[in-house]
């Protein structure tokens, strides 16, 4: 599957929850499979927090790797592209679309930290900009995991008419206080980078160790003590059979952990990655309500939620507590909780599970 | 109970295992009870990676801390002053004894970064020296966690004979790969803080900047993502009622990780720091030999291990590890292992579990 990526200005200028407007916004976003007549078939892919718009099939022949969900995106895959138009498009802010390295049509400059905050009401309000721009009144699904969940969250909650159909992998109704920190922490590693200069390194080299330094910390959390005892242990590199007594890397695992981040800091933008996580920071439904439950206040909307056991950052229980609020309102709902070693990364990189339970629930018929 | 720090120059060069020796080896300790005519009584308390010699008391009255693991050591405590002789020394490397902030005698400068590569049994060698200068031939017991547990470990193999009694807590035969790669990323953080100049920055400010970023990434892993959730959530500062859609601090677990670290480099030096944490790289019990059990090869000595089973870092089945070699070469050992929300601290912060077994253990007596 060949895929050119497209790009779309928004006709009209974007208010923003921080009470500041955008007034120029492009969207970029890709499609997978043919709008029909009725254009009644599109189904909105999220990304997370680390992929972008392209969610399938490669742009040249020889890429080495597919979009990031390729597994579950094509013809004849969960979501089929034979059967529906799946639209994924780059999130505002997220690097693509307009973001913090885009050109501030005010200073003719890129906007770097000067961009405004965005959340994930703006975010799925530009979506929804982009689905009038082609034509779709309705949603055939939304379906995404982690921050993509959040946005099919939000949909539901900012735009449930527009939606048929929603799935909401490995998310929660607001990050935990444990994401928050992780998320201060890693933008104190970029910041100590002395190329990140406040965030205005645009034209300029990247803040590559303060990238790879934020990518290590990550990985610290997301991996498990015994998965990395089974792969490294306290091997030397090489085998090695005698010590080197010194700081360079000696040993198998610091070997795997130099490999991590590095080059990356070319495919994600760090200050854009920045201001989507801060994104999070600010996403919780409930804000403004009394209760969860009154941020479903739309007509309701089929509802597939799909957890991972392993996923403690993100874990089943606090899924749950959506399940309860959206029947609370009398919405169609169904929560899945899957085993897989991935954790919170499992609907990509071990996406079967997810795949069957996607597959059944967008063949069953709605209202 | 007011201590006085004391220094000792060791009367010989001291050859280390990286094959470099220091001619000059300064060992900072102190003492807390009276030392008995036969000099049988001495009990050697080793101390963790981020502690020191001071264990208990302090050093002025108006000193608003006592030393690290007062609440163990003292009079009618569970390391009872008034009937044993307890010996805190600061480890070879460790800051306060020579180390990488010392004066290269061969330079007159400091020895920074060529300080050469210490290892436990290093600090061990060192400590056995100490206790030749000060009359003590057999040590009453050896007690130590953490690092201190390693130092405990280690004596029981280089020099069993010197030991009555030992007590490892806390500890394993050798650090999981997950902690070499979290000291890796540890030292990737201060590397980045301009003020670290490799490792040159005596004389100079310390690395500040860097040292707050790795005490923080070290409480992203100590912190239990529910733990901090009871604590924080994500509730604004001051119960704020609007978002600032900014990044400076408005999370109540962002003012939380504002203050870890803040202040404590002049504390620690990160320089011994690093140096300490190299050496737990490099502690590997089995290293050279056949099976664990191979280790202890000299007259037994009759041995606590205690563990906590929240201590994941560290978890109880390493230490059943050491509890089956040490049997095997028929040693008497018992290993009990305790519950603490404080997992792998649990030992200082909450010693009254191990307070009691060591009480009882101390108490036993040996041939």
């Amino acid at each position: 599957m060949l895929i050119q990526p497209r790009g779309i200005r928004l006709a009209e200028p974007l208010p923003l929850e921080c009470g500041r407007t955008l007034d120029q916004v492009e969207i970029v976003y890709e499609v997978y499979g043919e709008l029909n007549a009725t254009r009644s078939n599109a189904i909105l892919v999220c990304h997370g927090l680390t992929s972008n718009q392209h969610a399938a099939g490669r742009h040249r022949a020889e890429d080495p790797r597919p979009g990031w969900w390729d597994q579950a995106i094509g013809p004849g895959k969960p979501i089929d592209t034979e059967r529906w138009c799946v639209i994924a498009s780059n999130v505002l802010g997220g690097g693509a679309s307009t973001g913090p390295a885009s050109i501030d049509p005010a200073s003719g400059q890129p906007y770097g930290p000067d961009f405004p905050i965005v959340t994930l009401a703006d975010m799925v309000d530009a979506q929804a900009r982009l689905l009038d721009a082609l034509g779709i009144e309705r949603l055939y699904a939304a379906i995404g995991g982690c921050l993509g969940g959040f946005q099919v969250l939000t949909w539901m909650s900012r735009h449930p008419q527009r939606l048929a159909r929603a799935v909401v992998i490995s998310a929660t109704s607001r990050v935990a206080a444990y994401t928050i920190a992780l998320w201060k922490v890693m933008r104190e590693a970029l910041a100590l980078d002395p190329a990140w200069r406040d965030g205005r390194y645009q034209g300029q080299a990247p803040p590559e160790r303060g990238f790879q330094l934020m990518s290590r910390i990550g990985a610290l959390i997301w991996m498990e003590r015994e998965a990395l005892e089974q792969r490294c242990g306290n091997r030397l590199i090489g085998d090695a059979d005698r010590l080197g007594y010194g700081f360079d890397p000696e040993f198998e695992v610091e070997a795997l952990f130099e490999k991590v981040g590095r080059g990356d800091v070319t495919q994600l933008d760090p200050l854009a990655l920045v201001y989507l996580m801060r994104a999070m920071d600010y996403f919780d439904l409930a804000r403004g309500h009394c209760a969860l439950a009154d941020a479903f206040e739309g007509s309701p909307v089929p509802t597939l939620l799909v957890s991972y056991r392993s996923d403690w950052r993100y874990p089943p229980a606090e899924m749950e507590k959506i399940r309860l609020a959206l029947e609370q309102r009398g919405w169609p709902v169904s929560h899945r909780t899957l085993d897989s070693a991935f954790g919170h990364g499992a609907f990509v990189y071990d996406s079967e599970g997810v795949g069957a339970l996607m597959r059944s629930f967008l063949e069953t018929s709605t209202t």
